[in-house]
């Protein structure tokens, strides 16, 4: 079914923000999968369609608490000669996601968008075995990291996580967002260290595409925003990156956040907020 | 060297109340390992001496991120053979913990403080899988669970950790614990949920006894409170149990909370009350 790093963070960015995803499809990828980015207001001009291809596929299965993914087959179809070449709206934009593909490519498009503000980079273990000079250059280049706890643990050879962070810091980004899965997300910034649990629910259907609508209300979030991304909005941010990652695992693919309102997402933002709060002793 | 349930427990608790541990030790728990114990304050009176006995003995080891143990050695010694005789001061208290082991002491324990108006309870797998009829009893007749995440899925062959908890209360408990490593804990009441990540330390040494002392935090700062165990006191409590537990992996053993202050401890308590803290947004 439609899925995807780049279609799960364009419907979860475009609750907060005009959203153009880049990449290639191929003729699997037609008006009904066109509908529900569109549907949604985002822009599809940078999608590039393959005569003849196909598009990427991934097929998986969860061990039985949701929390481990086991790839079955993995195709890259189109993605094995892609080239980006963006548009020039697309080069403009003020926040830059780099979803998770080889990082030769994602410098060649973070190359491109020279004038972003708030850029951030998500990988995996596969380029950290195979391109890890690569990825560490990219990830210099980027203000934010936004991966698994382990990915950081793998890249920084550092088994402490705050450690870790920090090593990753050093090279360049000034946050770091470690997804822990049902566990939630921790940020880690010079001016300090912030953590969310996952939103609680009686029914999750399927993870996957979580860490991509993650990352989808994180940045949609942050590049909605008239002001600069500082520490506190940052910490908002975790919350509709939580919040979006939560929609999405109620059900299969898209099919939830397709037809999500910003209310019902405001409503759980303010309910995440009431179930992290605790008061202050008495003075 | 040191260590142990009680020990870890009631270490914790002596920062906020009278704590009475009630267990066994051999001769090799000697002067030494009472005054770390008297040099807080924790009233021995109720620790049997067996002449001629060991005291439970355990080692094991930890994978590289510290999130896994693994037994190497477990000598029950002198609880092989224990049975539990509460002293008059013993049965009078107002908070009751029982910590991890088997059911049936447990539930010895329970019946002979009758007055407790707040009680607890740890357990592992090994009592699942072989006392299971018995810790579903002993879970009845507590107002609190206090266990890991996975063995709350264990209990209740429930893989979904919101509807497990759910069914852990079914059996009586008001409040579940769900304790989560390096990733904090979770609270799950009739009233909602809260959870904390674990404090952020860039060094680990040891995390034997985390969730003991975490234990120790919660029920001691619920005993020395003055007012019920309302909601907002119980996340206050899961508050001072994260802390608890972050002091006691920062150096092997009881080294470390044997001298801290409560002073550090509120300090802890404030700066991870602040990196749990995001705003709502503007009305």
């Amino acid at each position: 079914m439609l899925g995807g790093a780049a279609v799960h963070f364009s419907l979860a960015a475009s609750f907060f923000t005009e959203v153009r995803p880049v990449g290639p499809v191929g003729d699997d990828f037609g008006p009904e999968q066109f509908a529900v980015l569109e549907n949604r207001g985002v822009l599809t001009d940078d999608v590039e369609r393959v005569a003849g291809g196909q598009s990427f596929f991934w097929r998986g299965r969860y061990e039985y608490d949701l929390n481990v993914a086991h790839t079955e087959d993995t195709q890259l179809g189109v993605f094995g000669e892609f080239e980006p070449k963006l548009s020039e709206a697309a080069k403009c934009a003020d926040t830059l996601f780099l979803a998770n593909i080889q990082p030769d490519l994602q410098r060649q498009v973070r190359a491109q968008c020279g004038d972003a503000s708030f850029s951030g980079l998500d990988s995996m273990n596969l380029w950290i075995e195979t391109a890890k000079d690569s990825l560490l250059a990219a990830i210099g280049e980027v203000d934010c990291l936004v991966v698994n706890d382990a990915e950081i643990r793998m890249l920084t050879g550092e088994s402490n996580l705050a450690r870790a962070a920090r090593a990753v810091m050093d090279l360049g980004p000034r946050a770091v967002v470690a997804k822990q899965g049902e566990y939630g997300a921790a940020l880690f910034t010079a001016d300090g260290f912030f953590a969310l649990p996952g939103f609680p629910l009686e029914d999750v259907r399927d993870p996957t595409g979580a860490g991509d609508s993650f990352a989808g209300g994180f940045f949609g979030y942050l590049d909605g925003l008239d002001g600069p991304a500082d520490e506190g909005e940052l910490r908002r941010a975790m919350g509709y990156g939580t919040v979006l990652a939560s929609f999405n695992v109620e059900e299969f693919g898209t099919e939830r956040v397709a037809r999500l309102t910003r209310e019902e997402i405001d409503e759980r933002f303010e309910a995440l907020r009431r179930m992290t709060q605790f008061d202050a002793l008495p003075a």
